[in-house]
Parts: structure tokens; sequence; C-alpha cells
């Protein structure tokens, strides 16, 4: 891929991984935007709170494509799925029909067992949430294994918080 | 299942597979039950449009039950999946949250090839909409197969309209 | 309603709030049960996460009418919405399309401006996940409002944990 | 908006609505793309079938822009929101798990009571299915209204079939 460049920096996709433009920003963290869709808000008026950890996935397989692996491949050629174990989600202020949301992401954890995600959404630079999954890795049998060399050293040395 | 007696007739499932109540109502029809869900509603005070399909297919599915075997086992056992071919949505007055959806089910038409569903739904006699999606017998590779016997003959003749 | 009393005890949701069974269970807490959907799988052939708090929802919903309110009445009667500020869940084992997922809710803090809630979600006695979430009251204008009395007292006090 | 010109003519939007890049194509056709979610699949390896009437949706709004008004706008400032009254959609062969889907948007049919439009969408040059979607115009009360002229006039006139 053209956009990446082997350890990921200062990147920034702006709406879909074909279409990247790479903007000098927070290093080692990734940019995504998704629009909010008419059937991601409720009757509040506002985005369920569901839809946030859908696109904390959209910005997660974009930040595993902008570092070199997609993970569809990895599915399909490796077996290897990257299973959720735990999210948490904060909810700052309502994010809207309509709205460009912002998604920064960032590893803040991997091994060959685990992986975790950081991420913070923004709409027009007010904070909507922040997000923070971790993940392990799953063979077709949905039984843990521990990642190939050649997907751990895609990903960055975390950050230190 | 007890609540199943070869031939479909009659039979109305009150919010649950497993929870059957049987109503004498319309011949070879099946009722489900759904309730709306926060999650399926939009800004717009109402049901999002898409979410009707959803409960089309919960529909279908208890129907399949309902007249003798669980589309799961179909799935994992034989290797036959149920595509949709096709669907088709009338959305005559708007469904809420909380609303107790009553979907009524039937099969048009069923060959070795093809399955047709008509749908009704009613909230408190009101009708809300009604649906049709019409669905081919897929293997396992998603290429056509030929339903097998067990499974035909499972179907009612199809109502004529 | 029939189903409640006052205070919750022991009571247990088979299916749908008005068909509602009670079960001698645990003190306090709420049982529900969704079924899965073939909607709410992804290809890794099992519930995709975010559906988690979908059914989080359905459980808080079933929880605040056992205890003596309808939320829907609460919304369009008192403008007062009871809005996610954080969530969070831990995926301990898969659910499957069909199965019947057991959810058991308890509140575990509540005051005139927050409630929190506890999830434990079982499929035939395994569990699959725990979920906690976190909510402050807020009137039409999403605007944090204080919860009146009448809705306050039919909480119970919250478990110790 | 810079991009748009009155009258629609050969535009197509790649992913956004801000991004919008102008390709020559179908006459007064609208190109949108998106990428298929995670969340969007099913356990059959397929992106789940209620999703196409949610890209139905994204494909609209932006055609709505694309021709010089904002939905989320008409819905704020004048209270008209554009109800589905039917929706019709064929499956044509399987959308997966980060697959580009392209739409192309038509207005078919427009009056001051309703519009219809017409959907195509594939996936690298293959048809993955077609749809079609019939809308009422309605005031916040959810009864139907004239459409005014400032949003009539943005429509083209519907090609013939």
């Amino acid at each position: 891929m053209a956009e990446t460049n082997g350890s990921l920096t200062d990147c920034a996709c702006i709406h879909g991984r074909y279409n990247l433009k790479f903007v000098e920003s927070h290093r080692k963290s990734h940019r995504s935007i998704v629009r909010v869709r008419y059937a991601e808000t409720d009757q509040m008026g506002v985005v369920y709170y569901a839809n946030y950890l859908v696109w904390m996935e959209v910005a997660r397989v974009e930040y595993c494509q902008a570092i070199g692996f997609r993970y569809r491949e990895m599915e399909i050629e490796d077996g290897i799925f990257l299973a959720v174990a735990e999210s948490h989600c904060r909810y700052v202020s309502p994010a809207r029909f309509d709205d460009e949301v912002l998604i920064q992401t960032r590893v803040t954890d991997v091994s060959r067992r685990f992986v975790s995600f950081d991420y913070e959404m923004s709409v027009d630079g007010r904070r909507v949430s922040t997000g923070r999954t971790r993940h392990i890795f799953l063979g077709r049998d949905l039984r843990p294994v521990r990642l190939p060399d050649k997907y751990l050293d895609l990903f960055p040395a975390p950050e230190r918080e």
C-alpha cells in the first residue's frame, strides 16, 4: 500500500481506506472519519450507544490496514480472527445525524496473544466519546492462537500512556 | 417440539419459540411477536425502515421451527442456507418504541429451489406494514442446491391467494 | 402491572414483558431472555460485539418496567431520558444464532442524577458476558435533570457488592 | 456547495459528501461508495440482507445533498421528513466484508407528495443488488405535507425508463 510505510506515523485516513490522506497529527495514531447514518440515530435524536462500537470496528480495521495488513486477508489466508475480549466506552457529548466523526485510534498494548486499542471520537473538535477495546487472537476453531511474527512486527511499539 | 404437529395449522407464537401459545387464527399462518427495541428507532421517533426486515427474519425463523425444523440445524447439519433473493416491504403506519408488533407469516410459494414468505405486521390491530421475501436454498459454497424431501415435506401446501 | 410489586424481588421475565414468569432467583435482580437473531451474528459465526449493548438495553427497559414504570412513558410524559454515560462489556464466551440468552440485571447504584446497571449474560448456564452501564437523567434539551421522587422511589436500594 | 451545480449531472461521490469527486458517468445519477463493515456481515459470511437498505439510505442522503439541499436541514429547519413508504431489493450476488460497494442512485419519479429512488449496487463491476424506495413527505406530526418549491425545484426531471 502506497499510503503506509511500515511503522505507522502520523497518518490520517479521510473517509475510506482507499482514499487515504495523510496528515501530520498524533504520533502513531490513525485517523478515520465516519459520517453518522440516519440508521444510527435513535428517538432521542442522537446516535444510539451501541453504534460507537461499530465505529471503533471501522477505525480498527482501517488502523490495521494502515500498518500494512488487511484484516480480511488475515481471516481468510491465516484463519486468524481478532475477537473482542472487552469493550469500554464513555459517552461525553452526543453525535447526531450527518455529523462527521473523527476517530483517532492508537494501539496501547500488543503481544502475541492480545492487542488493545484506544479511540477518541470528536465532531468539529468537540469530543463525543472515548473508547477502548481489548482483543485476543483466535483460530478458526475460536481457540486462542499466537499471532505470527509477520503480523506482530507490523504493530508499532505501543505508546507509553 | 410439543408445539408443532407436522402440518402447521393455526398456530401463534407469543414471544419466543419456547414459550409458544397457540391461538386459533389464520389457517397455515404463524404468529410471532417482537417488542420494539430502542435501538430500532431513529430520530424520526419511529422504527427505522430496515429493521422491519430483521423482524421478518425473526418471524421466518419461528415459522420454520413451528413446522418442525430448526433453521440452525439445517445450516449446521446439512449445510443448507436460506439466502434471500428478494425483499419487499410496504410501510403503512409507524411502529414505535415498546410497541408489541404482531407478525403473521405465511408461505406463499415453495419448491425445491425457492420459497416465498408473506408477512403482515400490526400493532394493536393497526396494520403497520406488509412484507414479502423470496429465498433460494444454497449450499456451503453459496451455490444453489435442491431442498431435500425431509425439509420440503414440512412446508404446508401454499395458500391460494 | 400484575407482575410487579413495588420493590423488585426475585423476578424473572421469560421473553417479553407481557408474558412474565417469576422465578425465585437472585434477590433484586431481574431476568430477561433474548433469542439470538441471525442479524446479530457476524462472519465469525458468533454474535457481533456491539449487539450485547442492545441486549443490555432490552434488559434495562424490562428491569425498569418490572419495578413499576415504563420507560416509554417517562420519556413522553415527563420528558426524561435515560442517557448512557458509560458502557463496559466483557466477552467471556461466544453466543450464537438461536441461542437463548439469559440476562440478569441489577441496579448497583442509583441517585437523582445517575443510575448504574450490571448485567450477567449466559446461555444454558455458561456465562457469555458481563456488562455494566452508567446513565444520567436528561431533559428534552438533553441537559441533566434530577429524577423525580416518583421514579426514584421505585428503585430498590442497591445491592452491596 | 461547490460540488453541485443546480441540476445534478453526471456526478459521483467517492466516499463522503465532503470529499466529492465528480466523474462523468450516468446522466443524472449519483455515485456513492460504502465499504462493508464487519458489523454488516452475518454468519453466512456475506452482508445481512437488511443492511442493503441502510446503504440505500446513505446513497439517498448523498444524492439529496448533491442536488443542493442537506436532508438534515430540511428536517430541522422546515420540519419535513422523507418517510419511506415502500422498499424493494433484489439480491443478485453477495457482498462481503471490506468490499467497496458502488451505489448508483437515480430519482425515477418525483412530485410534491412522493419521490422514488432507484439504486444499483456493484462491487468491482459485479452487480450485487438493485433496490427501489418510494417516499412521502411528512411534517413533524408525521402527516403528509406538500414539498415546498425550494426543494422540489432541486430535483432533476426524472429519467424516462
